[in-house]
């Protein structure tokens, strides 16, 4: 098929490549060389390939274009201005104005706009994931082609097909260096998602210099490993290679395909192509006007969007993607029409609700003395949500023995490339791309979940973060919460991780101190439609109390709630997971003592802070001074709640390898050296 | 050559199995199975290749054995009671106790024991590195196999090598998942280093069963991708093809070299060899005995060492490295004779002193209102110690130009394969690698630092912990530390990392408050001995702060000090880093409306808490309750300073994309709302 450049195509591409220069060049900020150099691979796949309607950025059937270079975000916001995307909400609500206006694009970095430095998920309409740190959106986007597995095999029907999805990422030398990336390209060869495509600006320019610097592997060859099919277009502005390439893509089959493009970084530019300096800063009034005079462009125009281009995007996409669209109308009608409820289930998923009776056939836990740990509950409650939650699905990165979040139930199977409809996913040993992963397919309607130690999520904090920073509820589970992980020692022993998660805004962390609790906290991530949530959970037993004499585990929910006493307590216990037993035991010794203290189990900061000052009140009655925390984990934060002159029964230091009840005897997790700290602040407290 | 197994080398293997499934066995906790399927592979190493000295154990030529599948600990605690080596200190000092008795290795896992979980740098003689969380080690020793080019450089004269050690690292299937050991991989083959051995156990189970359920890449072709000489020894039991490719390895140049050795997890163990069950917890006394029959072992007997087997391997390590230690003892002597000044520069680092005269020629800084950025100034700063101290070096992933850590004097160079003797580092954007090669190189005499922006700490947070672990004196420094980021929006500035760093124990978190006190922390973390540090700096410029009129910046280094005010203060302004000159700015603005104030400047939470109360009183006068603190960062653990009531003007939430003066504005980090702040707690506190 012929190709070749048409003069509008070429007219289409300098327009791309001028918007990105001056909106740099206004903001005085920004990174114009990538979206110069990338403007031909966007632009032929916008116009030729993508399927995607301008009207309805929301079709959950669109191909995904995940902008890994997060950084050319300039290229994707004039992309979208180009193609004439309209705005909507997230409820599908339509504004009336363009996703991007020309003006958006003036606007390019300042305070407000709908056009940040970096791609930002639910501010700009078209942006698919939130992408700037390297590595996340390649990984993202593999998150994203499960996700399409997945929705294909729960919903298409014969010939009818309501997901059939392409997902493109454009990613650079940066994805090709970072391990998260190695790690998702693995895992996709593995799965063999071939609706998957990569493609590789290999402009060799990094911000030291060549990439030459540190970077000589042959990349073609380790994604061949990887089990990818591997195609080489040799210059970026060769439109009939690029398509050539598109197309090849479209036709292999069992296995993920990388295009590396060779670019050139801030193409045109004749004093600053193919160098660093085309990387992170304007290219200067003067350079630009020699470049757009190299382009044949108006040396004196300013984001100028000649006539023949104005809608010449939209056209294109409009051909290839309106018959399409309602075509896949048609195709949900049918669903709506002869499968009712699996319509009405398509219908939540894309609204972000709950099925009717998520919240049935929950267990509940007997008090008992021996108990259980809060993993396992974890894991009874998980298997209970997830019957009733059809797209509850998640996995664990080769962990899940331990961390318990396997689906035992009958027809929640193993999601392979044999089998796509499973839901018990193996991420293997790749935590940091497992996060990402998760939130892909937090972007594709689902639910997902992840597991590991909570040593690990050091591994994964990045997307971590971002799931926070996009608001997608998802829910990562970390069990072996403390030293209570015992002889494995220091290196698997979490101490500042709790402060770590509580120190990051927009997340939910949950500890809870029992397996009702952890019932309780289940519920609150899984009601969650725009927080992510990390559920800590204990490796060793912990007792189940009598809710009977102890307050309702409901109270959980409200982040921090009264457990024991609370009538003029002289001192407070707060407690939070594996240590409210401890705290309770020690509330029991100074009652019978004749001290009347109060424990208050604190499972969620975040949930706590959400309440109004007199609930606040009423947990931490603020003439009570006297105040113990107990905690199995680092101090830093804690003087918020038990005040400077508070006691801390927590970790100063690093653990270390040997039996629990030794490392608890060792560190001061005792009933007495509790009770004795309760006592000294009373003490204290009253002089 | 013939390299068959004879009778003692069985019964050598045999009995590091067997210690390992006993002492696993004894602590009821453990890992059994990779020990039992890798002794052959670690005996084979140890006795016919590695050149240790079992009696210089600190012998800065030995070849390096690298444990970076840590769970395995038996396998090298089983190796080095075999091999008989001798406990020293880190001076050097022998205790006259074996590395590890036969009663260390009856105490595995238990409270104060020199056999933790994992094996432990600093607890244990012998134990090259602290591994377990994985992909660590595997960085770890690339960082090794640079520190040995280096050394080789600088060290060695002609025909007298004081530096060819080899490095060999013995790795899981989770080595090759995580992409941290993609990252290490990569770089070793960018950077040649062909006396680098990467061994990988290819034992096809992990924890949720065979490999294949997550991991079907062909790691032979990726690591030839990389640029690896690769070999595959098909049977872990085969002691000639193992030596074989030992030698293979010697043989190879200009490449590291993987050797794939399939193996059987758990071998021996009639129900449980090559099941994931030998993989995490003890065999148990049953299967025991049916693995020692399976052995040809006595089934009764436990911790059985053989008296042929007592002192076989020691001697064949003694035979190999005896003389070989000897020349190297004369080399060192010759250095000594002829040039004493590079002898005592060998001495100094491996004792963890600095030269004589490594803060001389220091800069200093003017007062200047427009100041520096404190990444510029830290620059210039890391330049003047580095041209004092020959073996500082370091890089950035990729961001030098940015970070400003690039060492510019005249023979600073650059690492690369075609000179080793470089001081700059290119990373590439590999974070993660970049952090644990550090590790690496910091423990191999040499004293590294890394670069990168705040909000990327989070790529690297495993490495930094295990830095504090291991009590590594690594700088790692981080710019653009804080909303100062501006343009490029939250996924690039960082919030919590602050706090995540200040709760990670054993870590100097650093933040100057402008140019002066970058040159006064910038000592501090060199002064370091057994302390990691973060140098945390700012993208945006500084005032240099008048220090005739303000404290001198000498103070830094106490953590906290006064800088402005301390006549019986009305209110505490205390800010770190950029918020200094904001905080100055509202005190004289105070000041001029007579209220007295008084600025703490505070870059140091951990070296503040290293005082004595009397001068932490000094600073934070206690009966002083109207307290305001600036930080252009979350708020978490600022209540230990401002206590419950006072005021913080910190990031709330994520940040967004802007110019810096918008940011400020909106956030609250303006001179009118400090000021505000401060009468409102002036107010509040007096009421």
């Amino acid at each position: 098929m012929n190709h070749a450049a048409t003069a509008v195509d070429t007219q289409c591409i300098n327009t791309i490549r001028t918007l990105a220069m001056d909106a740099v060049q206004k903001a005085n900020s920004g990174h114009p060389g990538t979206p110069m150099g990338l403007a031909p691979v966007g632009y032929t796949l916008w116009s030729r390939f993508l399927r995607y309607h301008p009207e309805h950025p929301d079709w959950p059937n669109r191909d995904r274009f995940v902008l890994s270079v997060g950084h050319a975000s300039m290229l994707l916001y004039s992309l979208l201005h180009l193609a004439g995307v309209v705005e909507i909400d997230e409820h599908g609500k339509r504004s009336g104005q363009p996703a991007i206006s020309l003006d958006d694009i003036k606007q390019f970095r300042q305070a407000g706009s709908k056009t940040p430095g970096h791609p930002e998920y639910r501010m700009t309409t078209g942006v698919e994931t939130t992408t700037g740190p390297l590595g996340q959106g390649c990984a993202n986007s593999v998150g994203m082609a499960m996700a399409e597995r997945w929705l294909a095999k729960r919903f298409n029907r014969e010939e009818k097909a309501l997901f059939d999805y392409n997902v493109y990422t454009l990613c650079g030398d940066g994805d090709m260096m970072e391990g998260i990336s190695s790690e998702a390209a693995s895992m996709a060869g593995h799965l063999k998602l071939d609706k998957l495509c990569w493609i590789y600006d290999n402009n060799t320019i990094s911000i030291e210099g060549h990439t030459e610097l540190a970077f000589s592997e042959d990349v073609i060859k380790r994604f061949q490993a990887y089990g990818w099919h591997t195609l080489h277009v040799t210059d970026a502005n060769d439109l009939q290679a690029l398509s050539n390439a598109l197309e090849a893509f479209h036709c292999n089959r069992g296995a993920p395909t990388l295009i590396v493009v060779d670019s050139v970084i801030g193409y045109g530019s004749p004093h600053k192509h193919n160098t660093a300096a085309a990387h992170g800063e304007p290219l200067g009034e003067d350079e630009i006007r020699l470049t757009k005079a190299a382009y044949g462009w108006p040396e004196d125009a300013s984001f100028l969007v000649p006539d023949d281009v104005r809608t010449h995007l939209r056209d294109a996409l409009l051909d290839r993607s309106e018959s399409l669209y309602e075509k896949w109308a048609e195709h949900l009608l049918q669903l709506e029409q002869y499968e009712p409820e699996l319509a009405d289930e398509l219908r939540r998923m894309r609204a972000g609700e709950m099925p009717e009776h998520w919240q049935k056939h929950l267990p509940s836990f007997d008090t008992d003395a021996k108990g259980v740990a809060s993993r396992a509950a974890g894991g009874e409650v998980l298997n209970a949500f997830a019957e009733q939650i059809p797209w509850l699905l998640g996995g664990s990165a080769d962990l899940s023995p331990s961390t318990k979040t396997n689906l035992t139930f009958e027809g929640a199977g193993r999601f392979s490339a044999d089998d796509y409809s499973g839901r018990n996913l193996h991420f293997g040993i790749r935590e940091h791309a497992m996060g990402a992963i998760a939130n892909g397919m937090a972007l594709s309607y689902l639910r997902p979940y992840t597991s590991t130690f909570l040593v690990f999520s050091d591994y994964m904090k990045p997307p971590i973060r971002l799931a926070a920073i996009m608001e997608l509820p998802v829910v990562f589970v970390f069990t072996h919460d403390s030293i209570g992980v015992g002889e494995d020692g220091p290196t698997h022993q979490p101490i500042e991780h709790l402060t770590q998660l509580r120190s990051t805004p927009g997340l939910l962390t949950l500890r809870p101190g029992d397996a009702n609790e952890t019932l309780e906290l289940w519920k609150v991530a899984l009601a969650q439609t725009h927080r992510p949530s990390c559920m800590v959970l204990s490796r060793q037993p912990l007792p189940t109390l009598d809710r009977t004499r102890y307050a309702a585990a409901s109270g959980a929910a409200k982040g921090a709630y009264v457990l024991a006493g609370g009538d003029e307590p002289e001192v407070l216990l707060l407690a939070t997971g594996s240590e409210i037993s401890l705290a309770v035991a020690a509330y029991e010794q100074l009652k019978s003592e004749g001290i009347a203290a109060q424990v208050v189990s604190m499972p969620s900061w975040e949930l706590f802070e959400d309440q109004d000052q007199a609930y606040r009140d009423s947990v931490l009655p603020p003439a009570v001074k006297a105040r113990v925390v107990v905690e199995q984990a680092g101090p830093l934060g804690w003087d918020r709640y038990v005040g400077q002159t508070g006691a801390k029964v927590v970790m100063n230091s690093f653990g270390a390898s040997a039996p629990l009840a030794k490392l608890q005897e060792q560190f001061g997790f005792t009933l007495e050296n509790v009770v004795k700290q309760a006592k000294a602040q009373i003490q204290l407290t009253q002089h």
